[in-house]
């Protein structure tokens, strides 16, 4: 997951549409919208804190063993609370959902999957990077997760569109674009147009970073430089030029602004991270910090009742009573759980709206990628609807290896839930062979593709919300005895990170509730 | 090592000098300098090469356990060849040296250190990084070098110069001066200025480009976006501001020219690698695939001498004889080294300069850098004397950590050469203060320092030559049955890279050679 930025994940709660990432920002500041709780500032339940207060522990029953409710009774945990997890599907953490050889895979609607990949390799069908700054790595600490680089962004991979001869690679890409946007902003200098916003002390300033940004020459013309790559790499010789410097015509038209932001975002800068092994290992590890005989996958939650002094839920294999429950399930699937929830909080589960992406995990007899094309990890960008290929970052100079041959939302991801398996297939490989040629065919072993909306209990890859309004605020509180967790109830959805921090919300929320009212 | 970029140091070899990288590029494309050999077509030597040629492999000494020295000695004992390695100092690798807890270094004037590092932590204290197309890489995978990824570039890291009152997050530096530099671009397009450049088909297909590029709001001002990071981090709340944007005069003061485009460059572009626990990896593999009894270690040569049928290595515990020699060791000690060479090659081995680098190895008894300050490697650039100081690739969420608190060059790295260790420290400490505050001082456990050119038999970090004239290319070609290798025979110098190259070059000659006169 975590595709889209912040920004533009912002775009889907409203506030930034009008004025885009930068009005979005500079709104949040003078609203003062954030309070001053920050992930610093938790402190764990512990069980010393019942002591003074003659309080004791609850019975918590969490609906859904994702990050979110995995988090929550570890949490809990730590204080001594009685957590029961209850899991619809038939293992551990949700959309975090690492796929390995054997591993089954039942969409919705029927076609089932087997995975075939050979030892050591997996996909992660699910989330698959994490931020320097985000929770996440906090809780890899906490728990002994071992992490390594995720490559997020390669200057040797490819952009492509579809209007395009073949594609370039993205260093050269990028070189040419900020080289002739160098040269125009020099000669503008020259000329005197920004005059009246760049002071005489400024201009020779600037006309020496525009001059080292974009590699210009000393007459300030952009004629390229080393950034572009070579044909044949410098060694004993020189190395050979790429070719020649298109216009700027059409290097404009490469379409480089569709992505030449995305490495600069606060979410998906490099370097990046992901636990070693598959994204699903934070989940496991939660999992056994929890205790795995507290977890009942294959547990089907259908009522949801707030009673005076407690809850029932009620799922597949019969009743669980506690003095509290955590729904850290999906809003679209808490919403149609029948039981007694307010038809307010109802209608706020109802609000946000599932969303659709989709992968396919490409399995190749060799790393061609790396062999052939030197591209160690990262990003192919294109216009077609695979949208991105991604390079393994892990298992570098293996044999096998796994590409992510479409990542895609929306329409795109819609189209390829509707095909199947094969189908899908079929298309992406036609896709990547405009990039890669025909061995992207001829090297396939295996492959396994997920469409999110059709997994089961999940139904959706994440959430947009209309905008972070009254629902969003009245679901950050318990209806009753009932709270809420999910990274649909922060502002970064989609991101384990959010799982995390709402779950931490809930924790304390709910501990200092207990210290007060038993 | 592998400061300075192939453009930089385009700069030490004059072609560069007049035009900048765009016109030292241009230039080599114009003249064709290069010609068609090229890594891929590296043939090693075979045992069945000298079956149909009545031949039989010869006997040869290299001169130098560094990495051109080990790969010279491994692929010619690819055919068999009986080769015996007589290196200096008293381990292999050269300048490939990792240091770890019990390692002693010993400087050219007399201090010894002793490193009292921890189980796990090392400091590769000569070349760090290898970039994605570089043969390093293909070696390591050839003799089963695993490798991570090198952190070169890291937004999270800080940009601070002595004018500063306090540092900057590269990333706010950056995305402040893309966003100040796309207003202005988008200004003067739409003042019309560069109508004679940017025709109206192109016009808004810039301005989009150049609005995304910046984070510009809609009306093309910049007012800062997510970009620059948060005060305190969006989860369940939206995250606050980094605080407020500064006037661009302020921004371009940063300073930022001199590093923003490092990332851009082909042998610095992230994603960059490293082998698994240390950089001296590579020599130690190829010395085990070559045979450790074939290496003398500690054996300086004294005399090198040309004979009718064969050469004469005389060393500190007596003489080899062999039918040919390979000398792949520094050129400025080569040049003094008695014997028969010719006056014209010992004039061409004097034409380079060495120059001068330095590294200290800061332990830490615990990872603040990633606790306190989410940096997960790459590095602060300044413009004190320490140059940069680099957050480690490895080890990420473990306990201690190892950081680099200089990696300066020529005077700056001359004027620590000149400190005993403890003034060193000191020093770095000091200036490493000023952007992370007194733990730089109080959380250290112990340090290493290198002065390269205080190393025994290396006495430099690399070499420049003033330009690559008639004494480089003469220096490709034997000279009677003594051949010279390393990185400072390429266009890669500093880089492990080169000294591979340079090391196949000459295996390549010296077999055709054999092959045809025996």
């Amino acid at each position: 997951m975590s595709e889209g930025t912040i920004s533009r994940r912002a775009l889907l709660v409203g506030l930034g549409v009008a004025g885009g990432a930068g009005a979005m920002y500079a709104a949040m500041g003078a609203l003062g919208l954030a309070p001053d709780r920050h992930e610093d500032d938790y402190a764990p339940p512990q069980r010393s804190d019942f002591a003074l207060r003659g309080k004791a522990a609850a019975k918590v029953v969490i609906l859904g063993a994702g990050i979110a409710g995995l988090a929550t009774a570890y949490e809990l945990g730590k204080a001594g609370y009685d957590c029961t997890v209850l899991e619809a599907r038939d293992r551990v953490g949700g959309r975090s959902f690492t796929i390995r050889g054997g591993d089954k895979i039942t969409e919705l609607g029927g076609e089932t999957q087997e995975a075939r990949f050979g030892e050591g390799v997996y996909f992660n069908a699910g989330p698959a990077r994490i931020a320097q700054w985000m929770l996440t790595l906090d809780y890899c600490r906490e728990l002994g997760v071992p992490v390594e680089v995720f490559v997020n962004d390669n200057p040797n991979g490819y952009t492509f569109n579809s209007g395009m001869k073949a594609p370039v690679r993205t260093r050269m890409a990028r070189a040419d674009t900020y080289g002739y946007m160098s040269e125009l902003l020099a000669k503008a200098t020259n000329a005197g147009t920004l005059d009246k916003m760049v002071t005489s002390a400024d201009r020779e300033v600037l006309l020496d970073f525009v001059s080292e940004f974009g590699g210009l020459s000393d007459d300030g013309v952009y004629r390229g430089t080393s950034r572009r790559g070579y044909r044949t790499d410098p060694g004993v010789d020189a190395g050979t030029s790429p070719g020649p410097l298109p216009p700027m015509s059409e290097v404009l038209r490469y379409g480089l602004g569709r992505t030449v932001a995305f490495p600069f975002d606060y979410d998906q800068a490099m370097p990046m991270f992901q636990p070693v092994g598959g994204m699903d290992s934070l989940a496991n590890k939660l999992a056994d910090a929890v205790g795995r005989d507290r977890i009942q996958t294959s547990t089907q939650v259908t009522k949801i009742t707030n009673l005076p002094d407690g809850v029932e839920v009620v799922h597949g294999g019969g009743s669980v009573k506690a003095d509290y429950c955590v729904a850290a399930m999906p809003p679209h699937i808490l919403a149609r759980t029948s039981g007694n929830l307010d038809a307010r909080v109802v209608a706020a589960l109802r609000t946000p709206t599932p969303l659709s992406a989709g992968k396919i995990g490409l399995e190749y007899r060799r790393r061609w990628w790396e062999t052939d094309e030197r591209i160690y990890g990262g990003i192919t960008e294109t216009d077609m609807d695979i949208s991105h290929i991604w390079y393994p970052s892990y298992g570098f100079n293996g044999v096998q290896g796994l590409v992510v041959g479409y990542y895609n939302l929306n329409a795109d991801a819609d189209s390829y839930a509707a095909m199947k398996h094969a189908d899908r297939e079929r298309r992406a490989i036609q896709q990547g062979i405009r990039v890669h040629g025909d061995k992207y065919r001829t090297e396939l072993l295996s492959s396994v593709s997920i469409a999110w909306r059709k997994q089961p209990h999940i139904e959706g890859a994440w959430v947009g919300w209309p905008s972070y309004g009254a629902e969003f605020t009245l679901l950050q509180e318990p209806a009753g005895r009932v709270y809420f967790a999910g990274d649909w109830l922060t502002h970064l959805i989609a991101w384990q990170a959010g799982a995390l921090d709402s779950a931490r919300k809930v924790v304390t929320q709910l501990h200092q509730r207990v210290l007060k009212e038993g």
